[in-house]
């Protein structure tokens, strides 16, 4: 194993990690800003505590009062001003329903100089949740839905109309205050409509459209439900500022700062990666081929989210498979490594963050007769990276922005 | 669609392909050259026919005599001097045997002044071929290394020492005369040993390595068998020059070229690929969504030679599914392009040379009610593309150097 590689990987990690940790997201958003009048805080996500507490660490006394509304479990402490509710996730319950309200009332009867600092992470979609429909039928209009093939989009047109937050009636319901919103996305692209299904962005569907899908698939819906598609959701939304502070494409570019400080070129070759685990492994490993004699450092990093196709019974998760995949394609090549992690801290149902691989790696496993063909087969990359030294372990990181996935080659 | 796009892709292809044509790697290789001595001229492989006639147009009567070994049906007319093999390939016949004893005779006797001219491309494994067993051993000893899941390396290392003209062995025969090797390079990263199985380059395994594998596998081998095993082949050559000339690497660089004249940053991502079709599509797509509104030309090329999965019974090639699976990234984006041919004009079992598509594609086939996802399935690209202007025909080029893949993006 090449320990210099080895070394870098993990600086890499912590450096890119860190940049795109919640508070440091927060703490970014608003530096240096002021505000004017009032300034009550809603967060609401898996995130939504350290945000909050990011916020109250910068701006102190400034904020009036606040809710969060994160996932059980998930809230650390006491926060001076700010009532915290644990609820249900990824199935919203009471306590999201409760702790919504509570945001709500909280925003009401603001001035136009005051600000709803809006703290949004992802799981804001089950968190943050006012329905305007009962629990049963908004579950057998979903069910109708999935069944009959529609697409996200059409799901997302009828679903945010039967929300009293979502498709940006939460910032509507803050007006005439202003919206300063800081998202941390956990959705390739940053699409703001589908974060937490978008409660402070504007919505581009129309009534008209939902009552298109609803006649497209034939929906059995009650005359309730009928009545809701029909409300408009607003098109245009003045009062909102939004911040996209953490992201993969910041973990990628955190990634490439951490590289170049350590003498490599950094090339972001994508911040969408979305393909097969093992078949990104194998296209990084062809680019590495490709580049390991130019004649310089270089990094090529790609941030996303891969998917694994189970063909086995083993353990592993997509950064794990990913790295396994490329290390077979830079057998033998001594300065070049690939490594792969999950921004949270964890890869798939193992307690490792992900992977690392180097020229060795095959070898290294061929020696104690693994084939990595038939661990990919199996699903196992935990158990073979184990064998070479290949595991990475960051614990929980405390943010969740997808994975980032580097290629480092050394000139010598 | 975008035409100035889908212009713009053709004039890539032309140009790319045009570059690694067997004449012009030939007169590449030859420009300049001057040989002391006589220079007899021995051609093998798919290209042989052009490669010799490059070499005719380039040296004219300083080439003495020469053989030409190539696929039948390959031999587009007499060559001054030269005498024309038509043979079996993929499996050898007595034509190639027959043909590379005339090469063998042809560069007997030789001087040190003199140059034996020799131009290799794909195929030259059955073309070029004097077997030092009788075909029934030959082929009993391939199936047990095959059934055994002895590796290519070990089925290479026996193999080449039951050849008169494998490992390098070819090149010793010609000394003390020098060997001009041009090479025409169908295989990614161009391992010359593995070209034709390298009769002009020396073979790294040893007769040593050859005994383990026979034991390692429990080979059930003749004594004649035995003793050609035991046969050194050579270690070093001394009297070789050799030139890759044509090969999907000079395939992406010309294609970096042309899109630089027409205006684009150019960046080979790698020519190396190796993955599944539709999975290095969603990779590119990748590429292109993240790097669509850096505000400039941008062109990411990617060569090398990806795998169909089957799972239906559609036609198509990889190129196409390359890019039918690219097109539902770019969905959307006004100006990006994705495309793909194979280099000898073929894609699959299909009269299209590969694929185009840009971000109207995918809806396109929508508004014919074509699911790409469906067709993906069904492996039907062909007939998809066909429906949105997608499908690149070149006809037969001539050259074979395997598939390249281009993003385009453009900035306005």
């Amino acid at each position: 194993m090449n320990r210099t590689l080895r070394e870098h990987a993990e600086q890499i990690i912590r450096g890119s990690i860190a940049a795109v940790q919640p508070d440091a997201a927060v703490q970014r958003a608003l530096a240096g800003r002021t505000f004017p009048g009032r300034v009550v805080l809603v967060a609401a996500g898996k995130a939504a505590w350290q945000m909050a507490k990011a916020a109250l660490d910068v701006l102190g006394e400034r904020i009036d009062s606040g809710v969060v509304v994160t996932k059980y479990g998930h809230v650390m402490g006491e926060l001076p001003g700010v009532t915290c509710y644990e609820a249900g996730h990824p199935v919203p319950d009471e306590n999201s329903f409760r702790g919504t309200e509570a945001a709500l009332r909280l925003v009401e009867g603001l001035s136009p100089r005051d600000t709803v600092l809006f703290l949004l992470s992802g799981g804001g979609s089950a968190l943050f949740e006012k329905p305007l429909l009962p629990a049963a039928q908004l579950q057998d209009i979903t069910a109708q839905l999935l069944e009959c093939g529609a697409d996200i989009v059409e799901i997302n047109t009828i679903r945010k109309r039967l929300s009293g937050v979502k498709g940006g009636r939460f910032a509507q319901l803050c007006a005439p205050a202003q919206v300063e919103a800081v998202v941390l996305s956990d959705i390739l692209g940053d699409p703001l409509d589908m974060i937490a299904s978008g409660p402070a962005c504007a919505d581009s569907a129309t009534a008209d459209d939902a009552r298109r899908i609803a006649e497209k698939y034939a929906l059995r819906l009650s005359p309730a439900a009928r009545e809701l598609l029909a409300v408009e959701t607003p098109k245009q939304l003045h009062n909102v500022h939004t911040q996209i502070n953490g992201s993969v494409r910041e973990l990628c570019a955190a990634a490439a700062a951490v590289c170049h400080r350590l003498g490599y070129a950094p090339c972001v070759l994508t911040d969408r990666l979305c393909c097969q685990a093992r078949e990104a492994g194998s296209m990084l490993a062809s680019v590495a081929l490709t580049h390991a004699d130019d004649g310089c450092d270089l990094a090529f990093i790609a941030g996303g989210e891969t998917v694994v196709r189970l063909t086995g019974h083993g353990k592993g998760g997509r950064n794990q498979e990913l790295v396994l995949a490329a290390a077979q394609g830079i057998r033998g090549l001594s300065r070049v490594a690939v490594f792969s992690v999950g921004s949270d801290g964890t890869d798939g149902p193992t307690d490792a963050a992900g992977g690392y691989a180097d020229g060795d790696t095959c070898d290294t496993l061929l020696a104690q007769g693994v084939r990595i063909d038939d661990v990919l087969r199996e699903n196992d990359a935990y158990h073979a990276l184990g064998k070479a030294d290949g595991l990475l372990f960051t614990g929980p990181t405390g943010t969740n922005v997808n994975d980032v996935a580097v290629v480092l080659i050394r000139a010598k």
